[in-house]
Order: structure tokens, then sequence, then C-alpha cells
């Protein structure tokens, strides 16, 4: 059953950013001057207003009713729109939806919600930013075992790894502020021409009817603290999909999180441990990496979705599409389900996550010298000559083989065998790599 | 088959993307001081140097021959290292590859393939845009039906839906232009440690190692003409998710303008036609639109790619990943191939497209009035009353019914009912939208 | 919000799944002859049970309470179990849940699940069967125009096309009959060994235990009328991706048939009329395909959702998946809910389609003889040469064009130019396809 | 670059299956009585027939000068028609391509390409079948640590991870052969009626020309060894959509072995080992799964390709489609070299995979008494009371400290407490379930 964050994306939050843009284009009718003032105030408080870029509250209008409602029509919005003028004065109902369609009213609300929800998310990378820096700094120089294609390979240390998850988190975070800034609000009538809104103007204004309707879409996408569209976008979807594409980079940079934390906390390797493992009651020795799980399969879900809204985008033909657009709903606010589901349990995950110091040296151990034989190959050719070198390296099958080879090599008497077969001493530029991650900045 | 325009990203291509990365690795090393100058010459002109930011050419390595060796590893690199140190003299060869690991070598050679192959893509889009400017110019105030669910709508104008087409790919462009200016080297070593450029540096430079190092990064980044990388990126995948981002974006929005141009040279529509339709011997008649199916097809297709590309990007994990990599080449190629396809073809489409201005009239003349209802209803509501306006609105079925009705309404003798017909009269900001669009410049 | 289908497989739904789920392996144990038959009962009346294949009901759990206590563990089978036991009498609650691990209630539940809903969307099928076979049979002689590519082509008939949609509906039913006649029930214990199961009938049938085990998964699908598992398959996950591909299929089949209606709903095409279109205020002569619309969003959401299925069965690993079998269930939720609402709607779509003939003759009209220059250049070359037939018939440009110059060619006189030119004497096996696919009976 | 496989889903082999196609046509009306026997003959031998299900070989087409020729139209069938035409003599070149469509010689070369394709996969499939009923049997009672979230569970058998692979595999080998056996040929002319069929037959057969031409489709599907299609499929694309299922099922349960044997053959675990593990000449103790690494990354592929035909299904409007049916052929090619890929890779791996019985032996110690605390719950109950037994189970935390706890338990004094603890004592079903796997056949 759908489990924990579904609140801020459910349908009563769906149904308070609809709300909350009706509302918000009557008080923009009032910004410009056409509504009177007292008027908009009035279908503000009795329909539930709290502000601009926020959810209405307290509209009263019952959700499962509604829904019933929408069934036929494929969209809420029209049923809405009667059951919100019933709810205010009779003089004042010519004010709310005036010029509207259905999608301009949708796309705004799901822009409203996305931005919402996305703050919340910003906020978690944020937290997982603080934890990741603490981590990354903390173990900037314990030594551990570098693995590729699942291998031990060369030596690493346990503060780069989280300096790269770092990387990774603070790049998706900034395209996902990036996206979340340009959410532009929607108006553009019947098709994208703001016909209606012109004509409506007209009245009061005549030949200045549509400065003034441009003026009424900036006061809309204000009263939402949205962007101001600079072109109707009923059929130019980037707003939707870029704000996917951010939040599936998002669950990419924490899947990659949960992917390595899920490996380093299986049993034989121990080096991480989740600090609110899962439990089991029957099998009580098992250390869950729960968090981790729930996040590996937002990873392997986002992706598809995010596929989804592209495909709606390229198929928005017409001056408004026949489809596509009905599929982009329930895919964006899956995709903002995941990606805050994600990142809240990302943040929990990276800042209890425990280093198991002995484990991460256990690790280390099992191929000490094995890992610097890249480095033997590089210091011993100018010393013994490469092919020396070469062949002493490639017949290393253990630690201790390779120790005892190199102590009885003739050529390298009174070296330091020890040290040249540390794996500390050859780090790279790890610390380098984990101060420049960790002091860039918040902000950066 | 394959048909067209494979060679940008053909074999041939990433092989020469390939040596390139392997010739700027060597003069990098001769620009921190430690190869010698005249030894990068040397090896630049042996295999085939072209200059910063371009493929390899005349190297002489056979591909095919390439390829087959390539096989068992699994990735071509190990093979071709082989072959390039075998084409320069034997004292060179210690700096060919010098510190680098595989994965350096083709994310780097894939950045430089998706550089040259994004600027022609940035190109076609320019031409698109010409074209798409001055269409929209040229038919700003040609008046056309809209279409909302497949049905006529409102008017809006054959300009106003050049002009929405022209800022869906403006805005592709302008995240391709972000995308390509920064895709960056890649230079992180066996796992991401820099450790054996650290190493080879020492040789020469002792304590400075880690410095020189950082500017081996930054002058082999040059010799490229890629963005110098802040961190290695063998599991911080960004780099390639934002290209094949963008790269998707580019292709929605092309896909929406052959989805338009498909369908309104439907021959019951037919108010575009393509200016070198496809034809068929056997049936004369067709003006098959075969630049938009081909546009179509490739729209399709590329999502899904998309998505393949962020799965991987989730799926790094360890220090380089164990199938998620090599998950990546063929998606990044397939895709470059795809936008590239697409943008070339939308190029030669917009600049094509003709616009049929009888079958438009023919079109709008087959709703006319009934385009207008929604402002009838706006209009008439305070001279004959909104219950009656809606009314007569609901009741029309037909052109002519509804112009009888008016005529015969006792509340509007005297009205111009023909002058409140007239689609031209209800364009809302049909010409702003468009001059907006098109004057807003190229670059912006 | 989520209009409209949800019911059957909302969260309610999913607990009845589950607590029958429960109550049928206490059954099972019961058949086995372990647990008291008055036990089983008592158990099955406290909990709800509403015989094989139905979920449970009045199980008096609360849903929304359960919901946040399964926040945590990430996966809801924990607290319900616990909730399940306190509702039974202390003695009975060892035998809830006996044996199992949560994956094997989950998978289970999902089975049962789909099993009710696919046979709602079977039921479905085969009433859009119904409808396409009376539409198919009733202008199975309607001459219309075949469209390639958006081009008039050649003729068909209006009952060909509705034959061509009853064959991809058809054959997508009988995966989906197969698919569903084969999900099995889920046994597999902690790890897919069965062993505490086994342990537990130690106790009563000590050397006996195994092939009791293997009586008890029986009757534990027996009781939930589903298929007997020859093996468990926590991590092969073949009965989640065929039931997926089924459906997908199942809605791409519907897909194409809302594709077809939107297209020939097109206000200039119009030779196809939703029985109840939806509407709008403000342009009441729209008559929107809101059926058709509602489907095709479907149909673009379900392919990927489909993948991210194969995808978590490519990425089961161990004994039981970290993260992938996570992604599985909500997405075969979503799936089940799409095909569901696909298939209602179709259902109520192709029962009041309607044909509007003289649109169909209207545009059949357009292109008259041009649809059968294929067979001019067949008919005419043995009389007049190829050569020139082809010339001919290449030089066609309109329909009244055509008929002059075969009127006025010297080696047709005599000819009956007329029917030469008639689309009705063009259309190959079109009556013996519909006549084919219409009576190959429901069943096939 | 493109690595290994690629010849048999290449251009070449396309070409190959297109001129069969062509071919086959001819033969198909000599069969029927049209053409003349020897004329048949002439044209196979002229373009290269080898026979029934066989790609045509040594026709002589030049590909490169085809594929440019191919560019405009954008598909390669109308150009290729030409250049086959011209290598027959003249009085022959009617029956070329007589009748036909694009989308018939494209539709029909792609099935005959995927069947071809298809039983190599197949045979591939046989083989790791073979390998892994070997090695479940070798390894039927090897006692192995069961993970579940990647933690220790319980006990399991090396033999029963080999044979919950078989299940996979035969099931998806099942699947492949039986829409193996099910790909149609297509033959539906311009628009699906067969009317250009129906006209060329009536010149020799006048009234019986609809027979004549239902058994030239049985003829032609025979010749090509093709199923004989019920319906022309140019818009129902089961065909091609139930294929990429197939396929993509086979790559999934292929994904899994792979993804078991990657983690497996980590370091840390190291319980298998690939029989040629791919080497690193720098890090001569890497044992990297190579062959798993290239299975993983064709089973991260493959789902979106499935997901991309279904989307090119579901969007197969009018007679033919405008865009959608483009998007299916490299997308159909594509998943037939990602499958051939796997298959073959899957069947060297499993042949070779190597068990370390040692490493298997030293992780199950790790755990060793942990793994059975499931079963002490079960058994201690009744013994010590349940209570008691869940306390010294759920305070467990070492092996040692479970044994100790245990032995000084009051209750427990004179039971086995090493029988008690003994993995292999609770491996539950998983004998059985290996003999049912491995006795069940090759045929099953």
């Amino acid at each position: 059953m759908t489990v924990g964050t579904a609140d801020a994306v459910g349908d009563d939050a769906v149904l308070g950013a609809l709300v909350a843009v009706e509302i918000a284009l009557t008080r923009a009718w009032a910004v410009v001057g056409d509504a009177p003032a007292e008027l908009a105030e009035r279908v503000s408080t009795q329909l539930g207003w709290s502000g601009p870029g926020l959810l209405a509250l307290g509209h009263g209008i019952d959700l499962a009713e509604l829904a019933t409602a929408a069934v036929d029509g494929g969209n809420p919005v029209i049923p809405l729109v009667g059951r919100l003028r019933s709810r205010v004065p009779e003089s004042d109902r010519a004010w709310v939806h005036r010029g509207a369609t259905s999608q301009d009213v949708l796309d705004s609300a799901v822009m409203l919600l996305a931005r919402g929800v996305g703050h919340t998310i910003v906020q978690h990378l944020g937290e997982v930013d603080a934890s990741l820096v603490a981590l990354a700094v903390r173990h900037r120089d314990e030594v551990a075992v570098a693995r590729t294609l699942g291998q031990h390979a060369v030596p690493t240390t346990v503060g780069l790894r989280a300096a790269t998850w770092l990387v990774g988190v603070r790049r998706a975070r900034r395209r996902l502020e990036h996206a979340l800034a340009h959410l532009p609000a929607q108006l553009g009538g019947a098709a994208g021409t703001l016909s209606a809104f012109v004509e409506h103007a007209r009245v009061a204004h005549g030949a200045e009817a549509e400065q003034v309707v441009e003026r009424l879409v900036a006061a809309f996408a204000n009263e939402l603290d949205l962007a101001v569209p600079e072109h109707p976008w009923h059929t130019v979807r980037w707003p939707v999909t870029e704000l996917g594409d951010a939040l599936v980079q998002t669950i990419d940079s924490l899947g990659v999180i949960a992917g390595d934390v899920a490996t380093l906390a299986r049993t034989e390797i121990g080096e991480l441990v989740e600090s609110a493992p899962g439990g089991s009651s029957a099998m009580p020795h098992k250390r869950n990496p729960a968090a981790s799980v729930l996040i590996r399969s937002a990873a392997l879900r986002a992706p598809q979705l995010g596929a989804t809204l592209h495909l709606a985008a390229a198929l928005a033909v017409d001056e408004r599409p026949d489809g596509a657009w009905h599929a982009e709903w329930p895919t964006v606010r899956e995709l903002l389900r995941l990606a805050l589901g994600a990142a809240g349990t990302a943040s929990r995950l990276t800042a209890g996550l425990a280093v198991d110091l002995a484990a991460v040296a256990r690790n280390l151990d099992q191929s000490a010298g094995l890992l610097v034989t890249e480095r033997l190959a590089i210091v011993l050719g100018p010393i013994i000559g490469i092919d020396r070198a070469r062949s002493i390296v490639a017949a290393a099958t253990s630690v201790d083989d390779l120790e005892r080879v190199l102590h009885a090599e003739p050529g390298l008497a009174g070296h330091d065998i020890a040290a040249l077969l540390d794996p500390a001493a050859y780090l790279g530029l790890a610390g380098t790599l984990v101060d420049r991650a960790t002091t860039l900045g918040e902000g950066s």
C-alpha cells in the first residue's frame, strides 16, 4: 500500500493547488484593476487562500465527491469551477475562472505543487550535503579499498567516497533549484492566444486590453509565486520535462549512495551500517539496509517516468494535445513523490550512516600490497627494469607472495619494501579532492 | 538498414575520438613539462592529431581488426593502446596512455564526439530557428483554426503556430548549448584518485607532484577543448545524463513540429506541405510527409534511450560500475545519431515548408462563427443577459444556424453580427506573442 | 486527482488481498492436517475470508493506521501480521503467517489482486470484441479511404478497419487470459527453501515433513485460486513480467483504436463520433473524443511501466533482491489501474461509436479515382502499354483530370472508365478478411 | 565501438533478408501458378536464393550504394526493388515485388532475420540450460549462505541457486520459442486489403482471384518458413511486441545470473569465479567478471527498447502508421543484437563458472548458527517456551555468543546444540527443488 510521504502530492494537495490557482486568477483580475479589490479578498477568504506559493486550505470542497464528478470529463477542473462558484456570492461568480481553460488551471497547479514539494526536496538535499561533508571530512584520510567491477583495485579513502557522492548530489540540487526557479504559471486560454482574457479586458479597457492581459498574466504568476511565462506552454512542455529531468537526476544521485551503502553493508564487507537498519524478528542478526533499499527502488522507477514526460512533450500536437497532456499529471506526481521520499530517506540515511573502521581495515588488509601493483610497475621500472617489474607484478597471486618476492629481489636490496607496499602512500589526489568538494560551500 | 547520418557517430568517428584522447594525454604530459615537447609533437603527427576538439585522422588503425580484438575485454581501449604504442618509436611508448585507465579514455572520447556532433546539431537548430522566424513573421496575421483534442476550437494564426514551435526549439537549443559548454574531460585513473598520475609525476617533481597532476588534468581538457573536470566522474554521471536530457529535449521540440506537420498535411486538412514530400510510384497523388515521419520516429525512441542513461547513472556503484557504464556508450551514440538526424531533417523540413493558404481559409470557413462562441458568451452577456447568451451559444449546431439566430435576436438589432462572428477579431495576444518570440534574437 | 477506477487496485483492495493471503495460509495448514479445521474456520470468519480467489472483507484493519506503521519497515506485512494475530484468540495466533516471509504474502497478494482485476479487464475486452464484430459486420462493404502516412492511399472499408482493431484486441485478450491462468501463488519462506515450513511440519510429521509442505503449497494456491508454483519465484520474476507484458499489449491494442478514433473524429475528417463526446460549455460545437484521449494517455504511459517490471526482474539478485522487488508493487498496481481504465473506457467507446457515412463518402470522393491509380497501372498496362499507363498515372494531379485523360485516351475507347475508377471495385480481400476476423468466434 | 556479434543483425544481414523476401514473393507467384516456374528459379538464382528461412547470399547488391540511395525515401525497399529488377531479364521484372508494398517486404524481412537470430539464441539458452543443470546437480547439497537485502539470512545450497537461475532461463526460452514459432510473414499491399495482389491475380484467374491470393500469402510464408498471417498486421503489431517481450524476458533471465555472479565474485565474497575473468595488466590480482558485466549492460538497456516497441504498436494509426513503424526496425535489431550477445556470453559464462567451495564454507561459517535463528524459534518454543526462545534469539549478536547461551540454558541440557545449529539441517525443500528443476527435461 502507499506508504509514507504521499500527503505532499496526494489528492488533497492537488485539490489545494487547483483552488489556489483559481483564487490567484481572481486576485490577478483585481491587481489589474478589473475586479474590485474587496471581491478578490472575499473570494480569497471564502475559498481558503493561504498566500502566494501556498496551497489553499479550508476551502471545504469534498474531494471524494469531486473525484466522482470528474470521471466523465476526464479532468477535475470543470466540476471544480462549478463548486467554487457556488461557494461565493452570485455577484462574484463571473470572476472565478474568468477567461481560463482547464489546462491553465491544471498546469499552474502542477507547477505550484512541484514548487512546494521541490523546496522540501532541496532542503533534504541540503541535509544530505551537510552529512556528507561531515563524513568526508571526518574520514578524509581513512584508507579503504577502491573497487572496480566489484573487485579490489587500488586504495582510496572513505572520505573520497563520501566526497564523490557529494559532488553528484550538489550537481543535482543545483539543477533542481534552477528548474524550480523557472517553473512558470500557465495562462493561455482555450488555445494559447489568451483571446477570452483580452475580450473580457476590452470591456473596461478597450484598446488597452492587450497590455492589461499581459499585466494580468504577470499578476497571476506573482500571486502563485511562479515565474511569469514568456509564452503559453500548452504544447511547449519544457517546464514539465526540465522539472522531470531534475527530479530524476536528483534520484540518480541518491541512488548511487544507496547502491554503495547496500553493497558496503553486505555481511561479508560490512564497511557501512545504516543507523536504523531494518530488523527481522526471526533473523535478529540481519541488519537490512532498509533506507538504501527504498531509495534504490525509487531509482529503478524514476527514469522511465521521466521518459514518459518526454514522450508526452514530443507528442503535444495541435494547440492542445489529445492524450499526451493527460499522461503527464500522474507521472509528474509520482516523480515528485519518489524524489521526496528518496530525499527524505537519504537525509536520514546519511545522517546516521556508521563507518565500521575495523571492517574497512580488514578488507584493505585482504588485498594490501596487491592494491599497489600499479604503483610497483611505475616505481620499480627505473630500478630493476620495466620488464622485470612487470613480471614480478604479473606473477603476484597473494599479498604474502608479493612481499616475499620483492624482498628477495636483488636489485631492491636496501629499499623500504613495506613503504613501497603501503596503500596509504598511494592515494593520489584523494585528500585534495575531498578538500575541494567539501569546501566549495553549500551554495555553489 | 542504417540510413544516412551514421558517419558522425559511426565506429570510425569513435576510433578517431579515442585516438585523439590518447594523443591529448601525451600532449598534456608535455604541457606540464614531463614529456619532451618534441616527443608530444612526434606522437601527434604519428597518430593523426588534428587539433583541439577534433577527431584524430590518418592514424592508420584498422577498425575491423581492432573490433575483433576488443571482443574479449569488453572495451576497445586495451587493444587500442597496444596498437598505438606500436606505431610510435619505442622510447615514446611510455608516454602513451601514461597513468590513465580505460574509462578515462572512453569517457573523454564520448564527450569529444558529443561536442562535435552537438555543435552540428546546434547549427541545424539555428537553421530551424531562422526558418521558423521567417514563417512566423510572414504569416503573423494569417487567421487559422486552432485545434484542441483534434477539434476545431477558436481562431489562432499560422504565425503563432510557428512561433510556438520556435519557443520550444530555442529553449532546447539553449539547454543543449549549456550542456555542450560543460562537457568535461575525464581523468581519474584506476579508481578516481589519479594515483598513477601522481606517482608518475613524483619522479620529476617530488612533493610538487599533486599540483603538477592538477595542471595535467587542465592541460588534457584544454587539448580536447573540453571543460576541466572538477572531480573525476567515473561514478558521478551527470555529464552523460545532462547531455542525454538536452538531446532528448531537442528531439522533443522537433517532434512537436513533425507531429503538427504530419497532422496538418493530412489529405483532408492540407494546410501544410513538405517541400519535398516522399512520393509513391503507384500512388502519385500521395504527398507523404516523409521528413516529419523520420523526425517522429526519432521522437518515439529518444525518451527511452534517455531513461537508460539515467538508470546507468543511478546504478554507478563502487569506484567504477559493473555494467551500468557499459550500457552508456551505445546509448549515447544512438541518441546523438537520432538528434543529429532529427535536427538535419528538421532544418530541411522547416526551410521548405509550404503553407496552403486556401486550405487554411477553407478549414477556417468550415467552423467560422462557431469558433467564436466563447467570445459571444462574453460579449452578448451584458447586452441580452448571460442566460440568453449562453442558451444561444449552446444551441448553435452549425455556422449558418448561429448567424440566423443572432440576426433574429431582438436585443441585437443594430449590432454588427458579421463583425461579432469574425474570427480575425478574436485573436487575443496572437500577434504580440509572435512579435515577442521572433524578436528575442537568436542568442536569447 | 485520481479519477475513477482506482478502487479495484486501491489501498483497500491491496489490504483485502494481503489479509486473504494470510487466511489462505492458515487454511492450507488445516488442509494438510496440521491446524485444526475449526481453527482455520475461526480465523477465516474473524479476518473476513470471502472464499477462494476473493479479497477478504470486513477484517476491520484500519488502513490509515497500518500505513503509518508500515513506513519504517518499508513493507506493510510485518505490522499487518501483528494486527491480524491480535484479532484472533491467542491459541490461534501461531497459525497466522506460520512459516511465511513478507515477500510470500505480498507476491501472492499482488497475484490475487491481478487475477480479479484481470478478469474484469478480460470481460471488458469481450464487450469491446462484441462491439467491434457488430461494427465490422454492419459496415463490411462500406467503402472508405485508407490512409498511409496520413495521406489518402487506396480504398478500404469501414468494416475492415473495425476488423483490424478486433484482431489486435483478440490477440491481447488471449495473451492476458493465458497470463492470468498461470499466475502462481508464492511460498518460499525466508530465502526460497521453505525451510521454516518444513521445520514446522516436522513436529507432526517427522520425515514426511517435506511431502506435507509440498501439499501445503498446493493447498495454499488452491485456497487463493492461483496456480501452484513450480518453484519459489522470489528472484524469478516471470509471473510479474508476463502479466505486465500482457497488460501493456492489451493497452496497445486499445490505444490503436483510440488513436484511429481521435484521428477520424477530427473536425475536417469526421468519419467517427464518440457517442458521448466530451463537451465544452464555452465551445458547444466541440465534440471532444474524450474516451479516446483517456485511452491514449494510458497507452503513452504503460510501456515504460512494463519496462520497469523487466528491469526489476533483471536486477533480482541474491535470494531476495535489494530494491528491485520494491519497485514492482506500485508499478504493477498502476499498470492494472491503467489497463482496467482503458478497457472499461474502450468498452463504452466501441459500444457507442457512430460512423458518419456521409463524411466517409465525402472523404472518399475527395480522392476518388486517385485512390485506384495503383490499379490503373496494373489494368491499363496490357491494354495501352505499361509505359503509357504509368505516364498517365504519374501525371494525374486531380480526380477530374484523371477522368478526362482516360476518356481521351484512344486505346481505352469503349472501356468502362467509371467502373475502372470505382473504389468499390478495388477492395481486394477486404470482405474476406472481415468475415474471417468476425467469425473466428469469441473463444479463438 | 560495436564489438562482437553485430554480423547476424548487421546491415549485410538485413539486406540478405530483404532480398530473400523479394525472391520468396516471386516464387510464391510461381507456386500459385501465375509466374512460370522457370522464371522463379531464374530470379532465385540471379538474386542469391538460399532456401526457405535463409538469407539471400551472393545477390551482388552494393550495400553502401543502396544505403545512400535510401536516405531520401526513408526506407531502403524502393531503391532496392529497382536494383533487383535490373539484375534479372527484362521479361522477369514485372514479377519482382509484384503487388507488394515496402512495409510487406521490411516486416517480413525483420521476421526472417529474427527467426534466424532467434534460433541461435535458443541454442545458446540450451547450452546455458545444460551448464546450469550440471552445476545444480553437482552442488545439490553444498550448503551456502542465502542472502536477502544483501544480508546473510538462512542456509541454502549452491545447487538451488543454479536451479533457480535455470527455472528463469527455461521459462524465457519457452516463451521465445513460442514467439519464434508464430512469427508471421507480412503481405497486405498498400493498405492491408491486398487489392493489388487480387488485381494481378484477376488477369489469369478472374473470379477466383481472391482464393489465389489467399494461397499466394500462404506460399509466400512457406517460402520464408514463417507463419501464415491470419490478417495483415501493418497496424496490428503483436508480432513485433511479442517477439520483443520474449527477447527482453530472455535477457532478464540472464541478467539475474550475471547479477548474482558479479556479486558472488566480489573480492570479499569470492564464491564464484568466471573461467576467463577479464584481466588488468596493471592490477594482475583483479579477476573481473567480464562476461557478467557485458550481460548486465544488456539487461539495463533491453527493457527500454522493449518499451519503444510497445509504444510504436500503440501508436500504429491509420492503415499504416506515420512514424511509429519507422521506430521499430532499429529497435528490434538492437534487441536481437543484445539478446544474441547476452545469450552467447551466458553460454560461455555458465560453461566455465567455477565455485570456490572454500569461500562458500568460509562465508557460511561467518554467520553459522545465526543462520538458523528462525529455526531455533520454531524448535525451542515447545521445549523452553516461546517467549524464552524468542528472547534468546533476539539477544544473539554473534555465532559464539549464541552457542554459549544455548549451552547454558537449563532447559536444553541433553539436547544436541551442535545439531540444532547446523545449517545443513535447515535446508527445507532445497534438494527437492533442485531435483524437480533439473529433471523436468530440456523440452519442458
